[in-house]
């Protein structure tokens, strides 16, 4: 058991290429600032050229403040301003504008990093696959649990055998949104950018998509019960939701996700012959317990913050657009949980089963 | 935090009666055997002085082996031996049993102890309880995490607003029955005598009572998924068991349970301003976790195992029956669970929602 709970290799995915990708960034909030920027000063294989906001003064005050060499609007951005300066870009703007960004950065033929979920709806995320395709760009959505080494090596533990045959899967992944970003009018409550919801869409999403990632199954079959009840929550359907998801091979998984809770994250699944426990799971500092019979080891190893997790995100990304290879996770990849999602909604409003 | 965390009253309970109250056990397995005995004969304020079982030589063997007076049959029981030497029943048999030891008992005018769940099926389990009544005997159903000092300190806590609002509940509660009990014909897989299934009647019932018990709400609307593989299995539904329930005052539950997976088990209710965390939960060494913002507290007390939560029980119960004062978790309350795991048999075999 110790020996299994050993270090982890970080960049197990790490080829020998070299080179820089230089990266434009899309939707400059507060995740971008604090988390994107400082995470890309920190790769090996990423550099920062260009910002992209909504006003010439503060993509120019961003790029001031960051030491990046431009700032320039989103009308630019659709213009080709400051093209030749970058080879990427990361989207991270309210998820209903994302299918324009990566229309544009495909017509310039630009790499894209875009953020979970992949869009506002099924049919726009359609589009955006179906964009990058035609112009043939690389295409990753940003899940960077399924770069996290702690993720990582549950995986590679499921796969060798340690859980038997997987049984049940928990999730949770709750926070106190407004008490993060005190405006009741923020672009996640509003239902024309968020999209279908609120908490599957932004919480739910990382135990869903990390249970898929983990056994390497899919959801066929959705439960849900969402519901709101704060007043700032009264344009989206999903304050708090509970989901009962029925994975390939009688796999079962149930799920909580809240933007109005203490926070809290976990993904624990248990198997007929061990059990693995990522608590927390979903915000940094990533923990991985594991359990066989009556013996729990906790797996060693430097736990990581948020920003060194999408260090290494980034660098993968980055690794796979030099070397020309095959990008995980793509688009096809997102298009499920963004079906996954609509269906979950779709389940809440019969109350009854929809299958996938 | 700290202060919140301290120490427990085991017997908050407590009344200042003292008397004995004499036992039969009816129903001399594993649980009565290992467990049951020994905590009887730590308590303050019982006694065995009866074991009843199928055969004479196995009654009077176990008597024997525990030193007790008197090892009758199953019929001597009901033709009313050794009535004179016990003031109470423990009921520990299989499920769809207890009727008719709760009829004789009833008749004889003794307190009733019956085992979770309460019956094989609904409509035995009304009867259950209007025998009682009607022959206005004592009836205490035995959801031994009722007395457990963590889980009593943990209600305090939700009664005092620790939580917040609460918002969401998790609980797991899983074992591998047939390393336990090595045999594919135990009463627990025959559908004639453990009801309307195996993991939930006799694990999910934990966590959704230990749920009902916390909160002070009941479920109002189920959904389930419940299925079987292995062999073993084959007779009932529910191998393995994923519900979700809503609870009064809109709390979501989702919860699973496994007869054939790694033994854990855990309780989480996740409120607007905290968390409380039950873990293990269910099978003794209960341990509790206080979670407000980014501290997290481990409340500080002797655990228990799960005979020791026997004897608390007992002592209970007996201090109830000596003092003639209501006893809580009564029969009417053991009928809700009765008609919640009903309604989650009927939820997977529809796909929908049931309303309770």
């Amino acid at each position: 058991m110790r020996e299994l709970a050993g270090g982890y290799v970080e960049r197990d995915w790490r080829t020998e290429v070299e080179g820089t990708v230089r990266f434009a960034l899309i939707g400059i909030g507060w995740w971008t600032t604090d988390v994107a920027i400082p995470a890309l000063e920190s790769t090996e294989l990423c550099r920062t050229t260009v910002l992209v906001s909504s006003s010439a003064e503060k993509a120019e005050r961003a790029a001031t403040d960051s030491g990046v060499e431009h700032g320039i609007t989103y009308d630019e951005f659709h213009d080709g301003a400051a093209a030749d300066a970058y080879d990427a870009v990361y989207i991270a703007t309210p998820n209903a504008y994302h299918l324009e960004y990566v229309e544009t950065a495909a017509r310039l033929d630009k790499a894209v990093i875009c953020e979970k979920p992949m869009e506002a709806t099924v049919e726009r995320a359609e589009r955006l696959v179906e964009t990058a395709e035609e112009h043939d760009v690389p295409l990753m959505v940003a899940y960077r649990m399924q770069t996290e080494p702690a993720v990582r090596r549950a995986r590679r533990l499921i796969d060798d055998g340690f859980l038997g045959d997987p049984v049940q899967v928990y999730g949770n992944n709750s926070q106190p949104l407004l008490e993060m970003i005190p405006d009741p009018d923020q672009w996640r409550l509003d239902p024309d950018l968020v999209g279908y919801g609120t908490s599957v869409m932004d919480l739910g999403i990382y135990p869903i998509n990390t249970a898929r990632f983990l056994l390497r199954r899919d959801p066929v079959a959705v439960q849900a019960r969402l519901s709101s009840s704060h007043d700032a929550f009264s344009d989206v359907p999903d304050e708090r939701s509970s989901l009962l998801l029925h994975f390939e091979d009688d796999v079962h998984m149930v799920a909580t996700s809240s933007q109005n809770a203490q926070r809290d994250s976990q993904l624990k699944i248990t198997g007929t012959e061990g059990q693995i426990d990522l608590r927390p799971a979903f915000g940094g500092e990533c923990a991985l317990a594991l359990t066989q019979g009556d013996v729990t080891v906790e797996a060693a190893h430097d736990s990581l913050d948020a920003g060194s997790e999408m260090e290494l995100e980034f660098d993968y990304f980055a690794d796979r657009v030099l070397g020309g290879a095959p990008i995980r996770p793509d688009g096809r990849h997102g298009l499920i949980d963004m079906r996954v999602i609509e269906a979950i909604h779709r389940a809440d409003r019969t109350g009854g089963t929809v299958e996938l």
